[in-house]
């Protein structure tokens, strides 16, 4: 009920805080192919990523959503490019980073996949079998390291530690804020409806309470919106 | 057209080849977990398995449909039970294999799944990484080995040396019939609606055409229907 009175109010054109923003998202797993049939991937819905790709577009944003496969409708407004592999979600990124204010990395990218993708099926002959794996490429902190950078925001799916381990990735990977979600919990994180995030940044947090996840998506791009450098010219 | 005209045909209570036989089906992937976020799957829809599942239905089978995680709704009439891994779907099939007269293995069940199974999300820490795999359990051969069985008919996905490929796998499990599906053809097999399936059986082979998975189903069904023992006691 709750985030349905902020739907309505922005689209009422109440106060926008991110009109005149452009946003660029990452959304749901990637699949990394073993060969054609097989592949590695994760339990992400997608649905936290199209939920602020809805409410960002709501508040004002010009919206760019990079998805991985899922089955979420397309949030009105905002343009979606779907993608498979890392690799392809990576370039999607750099293709569309020119000109953004802001680059929220949610999509559970793959960390690893297969060294090589057999061309036929592989044929099972073995009692046990070796799968070698390389690590992905990293979106998010490969975004961070650019010269002329949008204000940058990861997310942190853990199971335990989480605070110290949002901590380190938001230092490590050099990030603006970090959104941390203890995935261990019940009725939260990948397909649930609802999430619990705690928002960290490096003079301070903020536990966003548990709600569903429009909720969560408002208050984050919210507390985003207050975080923006004033001076558009110096992003 | 033609898959409608039948499914009227059959819903309105014309001959139905499966009246009185209770169908055993499996459909769709299954996941095998690296750990509680990340797994090993397949491209699996689970569409053909789910146009067997309705239009045996609408033949006048009695039918269980045990189903990986997929996205689609559960056909009328149909009796559905959802697992994950290889490992739950033949606990699932066992449970119910009892007075079946058919059995028909569609899933595209993980040949291999990881040793262990992480507690907790494992980091990412190094360059490299290697994942151990071991032989899932084969549950055609399973379902094919009971002294009591139903004809038990598999599918064979296969990217080259379709019919090599399909009728070795006929003789080595102990299948009754296989339906064999060339993955390499564009348009047809894991995500599409089209399919253009093969049957193999020890004396056989009839070629079903290109056709949308109903028909596809609908002919598979009717030949497995004729091939039934006559004396329902022998079976």
């Amino acid at each position: 009920a709750i985030a349905e009175h902020w739907r309505d109010h922005y689209r009422d054109g109440g106060h926008q805080p991110l009109k005149g923003k452009r946003l660029l998202l990452t959304a749901g797993p990637t699949r990394e192919a073993l060969d054609p049939v097989r592949y590695l991937s994760n339990h992400s819905s997608g649905k936290m990523g199209f939920a602020l790709a809805d409410q960002a577009q709501r508040m004002g944003a010009e919206v760019t959503l990079i998805s991985g496969p899922v089955s979420l409708p397309t949030p009105q407004g905002v343009n979606r490019i779907d993608v498979e592999s890392a690799e392809q979600m990576l370039a999607a990124v750099m293709d569309n980073l020119a000109g953004q204010d802001v680059f929220v990395g949610c999509a559970a990218v793959a960390d690893y996949r297969p060294v090589a993708v057999a061309e036929g099926k592989i044929k099972k002959s073995e009692a046990a079998m070796t799968v070698e794996l390389v690590r992905n490429p990293d979106i998010l902190a490969t975004v961070a390291q650019q010269a002329k950078r949008p204000f940058t925001v990861g997310f942190a799916a853990e199971t335990h530690n989480v605070e110290q381990y949002a901590r380190d990735k938001l230092a490590r990977k050099g990030l603006d804020l970090i959104a941390a979600n203890d995935v261990s919990q019940p009725g939260q994180g990948f397909n649930a409806n609802a999430n619990a995030l705690t928002l960290y940044w490096n003079e301070g947090a903020k536990d966003l309470g548990h709600s569903d996840k429009a909720d969560q998506a408002r208050q984050l791009l919210e507390t985003i919106a207050q975080r923006l450098p004033a001076d558009e010219n110096a992003n």
